[in-house]
Parts: structure tokens; C-alpha cells; sequence
């Protein structure tokens, strides 16, 4: 039996339709709509995808979007002075910088540049102080896709509160943030990694099994519990024919779509799972909507704080 | 067989004195020794006794330790003035507030207080930046009962990197940072709680099983699994004889101790947890002598922090 596919770009028209009044009676009530700026240092081909696609929601969703652009070769200070100026544009809600950075800026680059954001324009939540609120179970920004997954498990009709959640990851910017939502929402939460011990065993405890580890098509069937719900975070770009034949007979959707473009974008979940998990966020069209869509929100949170 | 009893006062004795050295050279270089400010508002009679076995430590220890009161009667605002002139104050490198606060400053006080401690002297590790910096592993202060049951740990040989640990209470104290620092040190780390589902079967996976729930001998012998080390951070006073007579039999040291004295403290974790476990930190004598250890590390640490 296949599983229920949990529609993230459904869920995501319908956060943004959510939003809609509240954007149109800020904007009657500041005299302007709430505003991001999105800053792009460089030009990595799939940065500049993820910031147009962001430029577009926040445009048709009626907020105020500028792209602020850097040279490949600005230096870190030319970023934390771009960012100064952000913090205190009358203009601008939220500021996110589109990760990664050049490496000629070194390696604490992007955490000297989320530490300089103002905690009260971090739309990200990769500020510390919203990182310690987020623990502290208090209001706050809090990082868009672990609040997107939220989103998406609680509009499905999926029980959080006694549930054993898994999260496969500990990033910062999601698996660490995904495993305290869940807790604050009555989860029995694990966190699980690279060192884990048997992690097919300790993933088939899970009644919802997040996997954020980025690596494609890593968790096959006998990770998961037949029933579960699976949350697939990970988005990698696949070029390699080998692995993707491995994964989609002859003649399938996607081997076709393969074979035409020369590459695909897989999650972290196995093809296979689709027939043991309850339920499932496919990619693309499951988490990576709502991401987008919680940025929005932040923004427009972000904004109604700044004039409350 | 008995588990093998980890005896913290000893571990905590081996902290202090490591820190001998770094506390005279600092004192050589400032000109004045690490100064702690301990507030307490009130005279309630836990606090009084905490507040004075910390403040004997720093002072064996070579700190600068002060006591500033406040009366029961004090007003939050009043309290935030205090705080603020501590924050500025050149003698002093970290302040604790005492909890509780007194009741009528208002459900919001704590955090209100701990908001305001600057985060460079926030030795309690409870100002949301420095929980942020925990979250993303980065240096700072770090609560001390948590980062006392890493050392305890670590000091014991115990292997925390791959092992499975599962901490019972999800408190901001405790419980969340224990986690958190349980995960960097590469555990598969399971968060417990009220809601947790057949919470004795959860617990019987830890490999390291740490309660921190604050209800006496609540984890009982099915909830360990055999050889299993289980850290109690409990610390219940208890004068229910019922209680008593049932986890000690007559004649036993520690009911005979409670028939002299008409109290008890007691652990989160049954007695007979002792013929399961294979290591066990009892209290009194295990989590308690390192909290106050971890106190005196991270004023040490502050003050060099100021100065560097």
C-alpha cells in the first residue's frame, strides 16, 4: 500500500493565503507593506535559483522583497557593513544572506554575518538569542524549514504530542531546531547521526522519522516502521546516471526526466519507502515549499513586531 | 551485583583544585581574585542553604564571593536595579539569582531576571544567547548541572560518543542543555517527558540514563537496563514516613537517618536501582557536589573571558 503524499506546495498556498489579510492591514497601518531584503554575495547558479524563488513568493505575496548584491570578491567587512545598514533600513523587516559564502571569506564567516543580524530582522533564526528563546519555548523567529515540517505534520492531521519522533541530522539550522519543536509539542524526540549505532534499528522506533542529513536516497525501507509518517528534508542534486538508475526503473517519471535534463533533485528518502510509510513529504513538493512560506511569515511577524 | 557508585564530591574536589593555578594567575594579573555575586531575595530555607554552600566553595576556593540580599518585600523593579548594578560592577565576573523568587514578583520574574544578567556573567548559563551558543556548540557558559554530569561522566570513563543516552525531564535547566551536550559528545540522545509514551520501556534503552524529573525514587529497576550507568540529578526532600518505610527497610542507615531527623533528600531513582545499574551517582554525594564545582569553573572562566 502506498503511502499518503503530504502536499507541501498545497499547505504553503494555503499559510500564504492565511497571511494575506494580515500583510494587507499592515501595509494600510505603517503606510508600507512589511519588507525582506535578500542578500547575494557571488553567484552560485543554485543560490541565485533560491533567492529568486524567494524574491517571487514575497512579490506575489504583497511584501516588499530587494536584492541586495555583493561581488564574488567583496570581503567579509564589505558583508557585516551591508548588514549594519540593513539592521537599520526603515524598510526592512528581515534580512536573510543566502548561504554559503565565498570561501575567500573564511571559515566563521557565516556565523560572524547571522551573529551581526539584528535578533529582531533574523527571519532565519540563526541568531543565537532566537536560538535560546526557541529552547526556552518562548515567542520568537525560528528557523524556517523545522517550522515549515511543523506546519505541514500539524495540517496533515499528524499526532505530534506522545508520538516517538526521529530526527536523522544535527545541524544547526535544522535537525538540532526540528528535535525542539517536536518536544515543545509532546514528542518523545531522538536525535541521531553519523555516530549513531544501528541506525536503521533506532529509526524504526519512530513514528515520525525526519530525515535531514542530506544525502540521497539514504533511508531505504528498513528504516522505517511500516505506517510511519517520513518528513524527506534533504534536497540534493543528483548527476550520476549509476545512482539514479539504482533507484528508478527503465521508462519511469523520473529516469525520463533524468535522461532529458541530466540531473534531478532527490531527498534523503528512498523511492522504496513510499511503500511502507504511512505518510510522506516527497521531493521536490513536500518540505521545500513551506520553507519558503515561513520565511514570509517570519517577515511579516518580524514587521508586526517592530510596530507593535 | 552493586553498581559501581560515582562519587561526585571526589570529582568535584579534582575540578577545584584544577582550577587552583587558573584562579592565582588571574588573581596575579587582575589584581583581585574571580568575584561571584550571589542574590537572594527572601529567606526561604532551601535558599538559604544553597546560597551558603556556594558561597563557602567560592571562598575555599579563592574567589571573591558576595552575598547581597534583598528582602522579601523587594519589588521586581527593585531586583533589576540590583542586577544592573552588578552587571557594571568591576569586582564582580558573574552573579547567580537565587531561585525561587519570591512569589509576588509576578510568574514572569525569573526570566525577566535572567534576561538581564549580562550574558558575559551569566554563570547560571540561563540568558537565551548563551542557550543559543550552546545549541550551536559554540564556547560559553553552560549550566552547570549539565555540564557537571558531562564531567562526572567523562571523568568516570564512561563512553558517551556512540552510546545511546536518554534523559528523562525536558526542563530549560536541565534537561534541554543536558541533551544538547549529551549530542555534541556524539550520543544518540532520546528527550523523555510527562507525555512519553510506556516511558519504562524508552528508558531501557539508555546505554547513560539521566533523571532529572524531580519526583523520589520515581525510576525504578524496569526502568534500567542491565549494566546501564544512570545519573541522578533528583534532589527531593522528602518527610513522608509511607515513603520512607517503603524504599528503606527499618534498621537501614538512611531510615534510621530519617527517623533522627524527620527528612530525607532523595534522587529521582529507586534504591533498588543500585542491584541493576552498572554505574550510579547517588545523592547526596553525586550530581550536587558538581553543580557548585561547574559554578566556580565558569565565574573562573568569565573573569578570564573580561580580562582577555
Amino acid at each position: 500500500m502506498a503511502a499518503r503524499l503530504l502536499d507541501g506546495s498545497a499547505v504553503a498556498r494555503q499559510i500564504r493565503a492565511e497571511m494575506r489579510p494580515d500583510i494587507e492591514a499592515f501595509t494600510a497601518r505603517a503606510g508600507r507593506p512589511p519588507g525582506i531584503a535578500l542578500v547575494l554575495v557571488g553567484s552560485n547558479a543554485a543560490s541565485e535559483l533560491y533567492v529568486g524563488s524567494k524574491l517571487k513568493s514575497a512579490g506575489e505575496s504583497g511584501l516588499r522583497a530587494d536584492l541586495e548584491r555583493l561581488p564574488a570578491t567583496a570581503s567579509l567587512d564589505d558583508l557585516l557593513r551591508l548588514v549594519d545598514r540593513l539592521n537599520r533600513s526603515e524598510l526592512h523587516d528581515g534580512i536573510l544572506v543566502q548561504s554559503p559564502l565565498p570561501p575567500a571569506m573564511g571559515s566563521h564567516a557565516e556565523r560572524r554575518v547571522f551573529d551581526a543580524i539584528a535578533p529582531g530582522k533574523d527571519v532565519d533564526g540563526f541568531n543565537p538569542i532566537n536560538v535560546g528563546r526557541l529552547v526556552q519555548g518562548r515567542a520568537g523567529l525560528v528557523a524556517c524549514t523545522p517550522s515549515g515540517v511543523i506546519e505541514i505534520l500539524e495540517r496533515s492531521n499528524i499526532a505530534i504530542a506522545g508520538a516517538r519522533a526521529v530526527v536523522i541530522g544535527r545541524s544547526d539550522i535544522v535537525g538540532k531546531p526540528m528535535a525542539l519543536l517536536l518536544l515543545h509539542r509532546h514528542a518523545t524526540v531522538t536525535i541521531c547521526h553519523s555516530r549513531t549505532t544501528d541506525l536503521p534499528r533506532v529509526a524504526r522506533e519512530a513514528d515520525i522519522l525526519v530525515a535531514a542529513l542530506g544525502r540521497p536516497a539514504f533511508v531505504t525501507p528498513d528504516f522505517v516502521k511500516p505506517g510511519a509518517t517520513v518528513v524527506d528534508v534533504g534536497t540534493s542534486r543528483v548527476e550520476d546516471p549509476a545512482l539514479v538508475a539504482r533507484l528508478f526503473p527503465a521508462g519511469s517519471r523520473r529516469r525520463e526526466a533524468f535522461e532529458r535534463r541530466g540531473a534531478l533533485v532527490l531527498g534523503d528518502v528512498h523511492p522504496d519507502v513510499e511503500q511502507v510509510a504511512g505518510a510522506l513529504t516527497p521531493v521536490p513538493g513536500g518540505v521545500g515549499p513551506l520553507t519558503i512560506a515561513m520565511l514570509l511569515k517570519n517577515t511579516v511577524r518580524a514587521a508586526e513586531d517592530r510596530f507593535a
